[in-house]
């Protein structure tokens, strides 16, 4: 029953390493490249560190109100320091808030044709993770931007192709929508052979210094946050 | 009683800014860069880019065994997801994991002197924080490096100086003792000019990716983690 | 957009009630009749009330090593407080730690037979909610206990029955497993009408208690936590 | 460095016992009477029984709108499970949300006079714990409430007055406050021989209830909740 911490990540201690790659020399490299490296296993090319930092710098904050940034703020103003707040934040992103990636990568990544993926949301009703935006219904500026890099880098392959034709295919079925940020992620990782059990994980990556700097900020607000409750229950 | 969620910080939809940066320009920037800019509300300058780079770089993971990588992969282990494990794994960094780069920010951005500031440590009897390790008596590698990249990049200051200055007056009073990575993070990010309060929050940023790493690792060993206990009280 | 924080449980102030019963009166309630009337909005009856507090008291606590010891311990010796503490305890308890009692609601209240249910279970390979102990072969005494209760208490009823009848069916295939605890509180919760999704929640509400008491444990040792870690990368 | 998971708390298995006592005969006593064996290491007398059982129920939950349930409601509507949702409550109360008992305990189980407390309170401009309410001016009926179970029961005494102490001498420097339910809390307590470090512990396990009845309605609210947020930063 005795138990067994070992790990292929990481070392620590005079000759700590990283995936093999000595702590020092990760000190040289770019900060998504040494993530890359950290969750890959091995270092990116010149092309992929170049699309990888456009994901993340992409993600990295997206206004107060959404249930992560509610969460650590919250917390904070009950009293808590920067590491109980932010993880507060990070909870909040469950399979409906930031999941979409994972979720994207999965169905881009498994056997299925497009149309089969179209007709078994269509079934199900729920959304398809990638299409769709409240804002944008032409063109998702980021999205645009992921596409034309990873053209422009020789990174776009099969899985970008089978998410447009994911987008046809719903196309034909119900209605044309925006390819949104989340499925130009999900699509241009899964073309640089991520695991999609890692997309969330990059989420929580690329957010974290957003949930930082929130929390950060609701420090300076002294008031604890209260919100009008009302009680609809029997009196 | 009603709520108030503004920030200064970042806006989303159709002119997503990042501190007034449209985030479409943010996806150009190193994820570092956006992470300075988002948390210091402007860029770095290129010496600063480099310096925090290996910053970030340098504390992204470090072994098994810690309180942080335990909770992390030990909440995995019960049978949760990314988000909630990583969560757990941040929340161990508490005041004495990790929180000697606040300290130590703290200490040395304040009026005392170091002469001052080592009586009070010996008077209180706890460490100073960036002082010692229990691996290295020498010197510390990493500090080497980050304070030899700083002083070859101008960014060295008064803040180095005085760490140093603290690791002198201890060394007159009791011993020497090696300045540790923790130290020369802190004086360097206080030359750079950050604010103490961020000093958790940037190792939280760093530390983010080694736990994602950790939990997926431990997400391919299916078995419950569970130590060795025994009950020592009365029968 | 506007949120709506409106409650059916309770209300606070002058005229708080718990569930439409005034907080005085609910402050001369026994605490497990006070949890009974907020999850089920209505108050026990004498019989209910006597084998739900033996539900309670009988999973308050179960020694040290399991995960959420192990987490909630961790965390806390990183430096942190009595609430984050005993949350990273309580996020250990995710589907595959203390899940068996939600898993053993769903199926007895599904309209599944007790056989096509063990043909489902044996056909995934999966274990049987309720069934199986690591020590004991015969019988668990606690769930003896709760069966005798609810017996002698007249609440037993078709899901107590069905539970057995689980078991035997299990046993015609397989082998006969002792009926855990968490089966006979699954059943007994189940004959009392209890919604499945509460059953993680009223374990959660009983094992706080032993959170608390082992994170208040860990603040008498002032060591941080690590384990022995292994690096088996390459070098 | 090795580790030591020593319990004096409570064993597993065949003769698992909680304070020495066997778990079977734990199943047979109130969850209150059990949760006070767990954390006080002895049961309590019946007049201990009938006040702490106030106590709980009293604080078992208090309407929908503070930090603890915003915050667990909101990372439920994320998409997540019971026990990290309830966590994520349970992270809300840091030093400024519920805090108030622990630190009550604290100043009146110091060496410090009521005169001394209340001086230092007014140097430093902070609250003082257990003086002062919202909505009730002349009398909190639960703190009242609490004080007479506790007078009738004898179990007032030099806490109980010493808060009184503090009232009185606040009232002479500014103003008179009612006495409100955690100063009550606190004071009573302390009486009965509480160790102030589990003044957030025993806030924590009673409002436990709260949260799971708050995860679980809002579980059947589909809606991600998104609160009105507003950039107030450069364009």
């Amino acid at each position: 029953m005795s138990n067994d911490w070992k790990t292929e990540i990481s070392s620590s201690g005079e000759d700590a390493v990283i995936r093999g790659e000595k702590l020092e020399k990760v000190m040289d490299m770019d900060f998504s490249d040494s993530i890359w490296l950290l969750l890959k296993g091995e270092k990116p090319t010149e092309e992929e560190s170049e699309i990888f930092k456009a994901i993340l710098s992409g993600s990295i904050d997206h206004g107060v109100g959404n249930p992560s940034t509610v969460s650590a703020r919250t917390v904070q103003s009950g009293g808590n320091d920067m590491n109980t707040s932010v993880a507060a934040g990070i909870m909040a992103l469950g399979d409906s808030h930031g999941g979409a990636i994972e979720e994207g990568m999965k169905i881009l990544q498994s056997e299925k044709s497009a149309e089969e993926i179209v007709e078994e949301y269509l079934e199900s009703g729920e959304k398809i993770p990638g299409l769709g935006h409240k804002v944008y219904s032409e063109k998702d500026p980021r999205t645009e931007k992921i596409l034309e890099k990873a053209d422009s880098l020789g990174l776009s392959g099969r899985y970008v192709e089978k998410m447009k034709d994911i987008q046809e295919a719903f196309a034909d079925e119900k209605v044309r929508l925006v390819m949104n940020v989340d499925g130009g992620i999900a699509a241009v990782m899964s073309d640089m052979d991520w695991d999609p059990e890692l997309g969330k994980g990059f989420f929580i990556i690329a957010r974290t210094p957003g949930l930082v700097a929130h929390v950060r900020e609701e420090m300076d607000r002294p008031d604890f946050r209260r919100e009008d409750g009302e009680y609809t229950g029997e009196q």
